[in-house]
């Protein structure tokens, strides 16, 4: 390719980003060249930032540049709920709802046998030790309903029996605003396993 | 967002380029987090590499680190033929067929009255000094069959007019492998015009 080495290497550091190709790594690497020297700047630092300052909160294992994390740091937050969820970008989506009040524990991924992935991959041991030093009163599972998901729900709900928690998981069904006929069977079965009472 | 002020800075910078939206780049900044140490450093220094140290190439006002481009700089290229594109990009294109052996000259774009991008702009004012001072035999004209390209074409030959130089164009017609129902009305219209007598 005829540029540059610097435009080169860039484009080849975009192409290691998950979804971009050969194109738009050029096309983004060309865009890169017009930005604001403010920016490219900023965007510098952060690359480099991000790999150095970024660490795992030692209470949740969220993403942190302290030992614990924005939200375990906050003042008045149920200390005794946790909700258990896959991955920083979820924390990330339950906190934009807003709604909930208390703290999270981030597992390493989805337990997954066949990728090799077992419960003591993915902190659940942590977990299992946090809630007994913590005392938590209930935990909230929030992981897909995936095999995947369904699998690491019944793995935490089993290991956490005989303990004096409570154990949920947050509701799966029909979601708000879509058109009942889009709906997957799996999920309209689910729907009406779970049904709640009205009358 | 509760990320790291890191993650939320590099967040913010992805989705400064182009078709990058919040989802996208919350999903870059995030696999950064995960790449190499070595990529990384890469990848932060050549952010700021293409910013200080990338150029135009005084000659033909390709992308350079140095005074002269890559391609300016090679000995045994056709000194006497210019093939003029709109962009740095075409350059490389026009590269990767391989066959081209002569220099070129990159415009600042288009010729788009509309949006007030006059020729002045667009340095084909350096175009013709080069072309008087270098004593340039061919000059190519290989910018794309839209509005702003025939624009651009029209105007540089009209005034290439009485210099002792041959200015020629691109073919433009139906590309090869694709079947003929899927060619636009005005490529059809131009390739019956621009037919060539093979008998």
């Amino acid at each position: 390719m005829n540029y540059p080495i610097s435009i080169r290497n860039l484009i080849e550091c975009y192409k290691k980003l998950p979804g971009i190709g050969e194109k738009t790594a050029e096309r983004l690497a060309l865009a890169t060249l017009t930005m604001d020297k403010d920016i490219i700047d900023l965007f510098s630092k952060s690359i480099s930032d991000v790999k150095s300052k970024v660490k795992r909160c030692q209470k949740c294992n969220h993403l942190s540049e302290d030992d614990l994390c924005e939200i375990c740091k906050q003042k008045g937050r149920d200390q005794k709920t946790i909700c258990v969820v896959e991955d920083p970008k979820n924390v990330v989506i339950f906190e934009k709802v807003g709604t909930y009040k208390g703290l999270y524990f981030v597992l390493d991924g989805l337990i997954s046998p066949l990728d090799g992935i077992n419960p003591e991959d993915i902190k659940i041991n942590d977990l299992l030790e946090r809630i007994e030093k913590e005392k938590i009163e209930e935990v909230i599972i929030a992981v897909k309903p995936s095999i995947e998901g369904e699998t690491t729900a019944l793995y935490i709900s089993k290991i956490l029996k005989g303990l004096p928690v409570k154990v949920t998981r947050i509701a799966h069904g029909v979601p708000l605003g879509v058109d009942m006929e889009y709906i997957d069977a799996m999920t309209l079965e689910l729907a009406l396993e779970n049904r709640q009472d009205v009358s």
